[in-house]
């Protein structure tokens, strides 16, 4: 947890959270599918439809968090990520991603590419930003 | 829409809707309550538990983006936002995020104060962080 | 000044500064040549070579802050801006930027086209992201 | 890099880069001082003073960056940090910052503790946010 990262109550500002969720989501597609800039060399963005929040408890400063990902759900264009937010083994915080494949230049769904979601279906558990121990 | 709440996608970045709700929220209790300082000042700080969002269509640099916020559903120390975000009345995103009133020492649960639950009952238009033409 | 931009000191985090900065360029491209989006339309974007930021006295959430900008010293693809952020006619932050133009395809060097030195010569005096009473 | 902290023009935001510096700071303290939260516990904050960025190459997305930063100049109440931000061993950015040592409570100037100053004169190279390979 990044000082920056703090707001004027102490604790993490609730906007962060996205931004570790999507830590977490390129993290994953680095470990599973040869990252997340593979897909944008392809021509292909993911757009975020939805995402999700629930904070558990207050995040502090230099907190050493392990956040959770998993794809799960790919349909078509459609795909969404489920995240856990760990300390000390404790969930602190969860929520959930729903996202779309589009062409780049056009911004037209695009079906999820076979690689990907192949990728993802043989993955059988959750990546993390940093390794748990 | 600062340039600084794009991304590399050319739009703004999903976490930003969050801070843009937040804008709204403390609006509303401007208009409504005599301003979130006020709280703070009581000793009451407004924890987020959860927060969603829902994306429509990108918002881009420069847009001129209206935020309606409206708190409903006072219940003991629990109280709920709803938001919309519009560009040329066209909505663009919208969302809730649900809060609870603790003691800014204790952390614990405490009511929402009576005049800012009856402050919100008598608020019956939502507030916008920028009012619409 | 936004909840979101405090940090747990109960102030404005640092890097904010630079944000504000450029919501003030922004707001003084509107109003003298065309706006930013004009230039990025002609394939130039801005780099931003070098930063400096004197804060003198803290920002507290819910501040009103007037920030002025003026552009100086335009030189081939060379520009510099000036900035003084006040908060009740007092100064409490102030610095300075240095900036590139650059063709947005090649990132080579460009001149700072001339209609844009021309409107930056003519404009005698500093604009405010938000008008100052 | 995180996707994040890019902007439109597919680089990282130049705010980010006092983020960065910050992270290498708590870095700094964590190595050779017991940490900044060592500082808050004893009611003593470092204020930011004045900041400084040269942008040199634009980082970008995914990119691994290693930030080295120093303490230098420790003298009653001031204290200043250099920093280099580092990709494949070239240089991409620079700067400083300069800090003082306040009150937490009152705000008022407070010498550097000698055993922090102490601690940054036996510290002869400097600490990175990542370990440099």
């Amino acid at each position: 947890m990044r000082f920056a990262e703090t707001d004027a109550q102490g604790i993490a500002h609730n906007s962060n959270y996205l931004v570790w969720f999507e830590v977490a989501r390129v993290a994953y597609l680095e470990e599973h599918a040869g990252g997340y800039q593979r897909l944008r060399d392809l021509g292909i963005e993911a757009l975020v439809l939805e995402t999700h929040v629930r904070y558990v408890q207050p995040a502090r400063f230099d907190d050493l968090l392990v956040v959770h990902a998993r794809c799960v759900d790919v349909k078509g264009a459609r795909f969404r990520y489920e995240y856990a937010i760990e300390r000390d083994d404790t969930v602190i915080a969860d929520g959930w991603t729903a996202h779309a494949t589009v062409d780049g230049t056009t911004l037209r769904p695009t079906r999820v590419p076979t690689w990907l979601s192949d990728a993802i279906a043989s993955a059988d558990r959750p990546a993390a930003a940093r390794p748990s121990s």
